[in-house]
């Protein structure tokens, strides 16, 4: 049975920062990632995979992204590789990630439309999470630009509702912004939100599951989280951060 | 020497399309890749790799997609991959095109902003092509919102301009849009723009690069080129429409 704390394992490798009994360089990865895996699962709603992390080291690199994407099993998997090209492109991109990969969901940029976007809802069964507001200082650059009177994250939100799908869909929108994923959910109450940000980037867990007020969403920690330990008792420090993190994510109200 | 035809090959690889001679599979992407490219060297100024085509074969794709890249040789490569990410992930996406696949250049989506477009500007003698606006229909849904009293690509261009950079910067303008290219040109006079767009997505060699009048520029051109002929005299007709081609992009005005 699937953990339903809401926490959401970032896998986003770093060789520098494993531990010591690891080698430091991508030859890690999989035995790392496995154990963080092992560490996590009963507590895990679900694990992301950053394709970037695993692309920066080549051929080498994708060999351990399908190896970590098996380590991962049969707990549900998030794709975190925000493609969006046009239609051909994209459809080409979710048989990458759906397919081959076999990820249960993708994040999915929308700065190039509709026919950039909808390839990735055509697949039953699988999730999309849309970029809605990031949790980077730069969602401030575009994504709150006044649109018609609304913010362009809320434009992007709307269309992509309205457009067809049989994929479940849904947005990321950053846990940097407590107030406004409050304001966000009371317009959208039944979305699924995918919130990243909790941890090294600064959200605070309990914080944003309240703002969050019940609404289906995953939080992802990573660094805060797979690196929360260097020493010999790192996987105690692992545990003890991802039991800590599904509690409050859990009873934010407690 | 490269050739200055502004001829832009899109390497978009799809087995289903190949000539009879080859196998209807991966297997046979990088000799159908070799043979494209030394048809087109003497009339190309650059290849384009969109990393679309090859991730969704998989491993498999990924070696393919290496060994493309190796047939190239020291042609100049855009790999369109269309990243961007927050700060320490944009820059994981950076390394695996720059230092892994030695790409010369790469396509960037600047939904996310400042931060996440700058680690791929970090980059000396790299090329940056940031998406403003692109060749498909969905170019209507954001990019082209008012903003402020301009258009939400022309916002991303000069946004774009004005942050740091040690890398060369353009931007992937589509050649559906001749007239708007015309009037982007006179604005951007001096800055570099990759247009796709020509051949199967609509757009016409001639008309295009006379709306560009001679600012800096590559026009891509994919499936229209690739797979200008199936029968046993394809290598003729690939040959015959590159050399066309290059010719309409080159001397826009006879």
């Amino acid at each position: 049975m699937v953990p339903n704390t809401g926490l959401c394992v970032g896998l986003d490798v770093d060789p520098s920062r494993f531990p010591a009994e690891y080698t430091q360089g991508p030859d890690s990865i999989v035995e790392f990632c496995s154990e963080i895996i092992s560490l996590t699962r009963d507590v895990a709603t679900c694990y992301k995979i950053n394709t970037a992390f695993y692309e920066q080291f080549g051929r080498k690199g994708i060999d351990a992204l399908y190896a970590v994407r098996d380590a991962v099993g049969t707990a549900y998997v998030i794709a975190d590789a925000k493609r969006g090209d046009i239609g051909n492109t994209s459809s080409a991109y979710a048989r990458a990630v759906f397919e081959d990969l076999q990820a249960d969901a993708i994040t999915v940029a929308p700065y190039m439309g509709r026919d950039s976007v909808e390839p990735f809802l055509q697949w039953q069964g699988k999730m999309v999470y849309v970029l809605a507001l990031t949790s980077n200082p730069g969602s401030a650059d575009f994504q709150r630009q006044n649109v018609g009177g609304k913010m362009l994250f809320e434009h992007v939100m709307e269309s992509v509702l309205s457009w067809d799908r049989v994929s479940d869909i849904g947005f990321v929108v950053g846990a940097t912004h407590e107030r406004e994923l409050a304001a966000i959910r009371t317009s959208y109450t039944d979305v699924a939100f995918l919130v990243p940000g909790i941890g090294a980037q600064g959200g605070d867990a309990r914080l944003i599951a309240s703002a969050n007020a019940g609404g289906p969403a995953v939080f992802n920690v990573s660094r805060g989280l797979i690196y929360a330990g260097s020493g010999e008792d790192w996987r105690n420090a692992v545990r003890t951060e991802a039991i800590r993190l599904a509690h409050e994510l859990h009873s934010p109200g407690e």
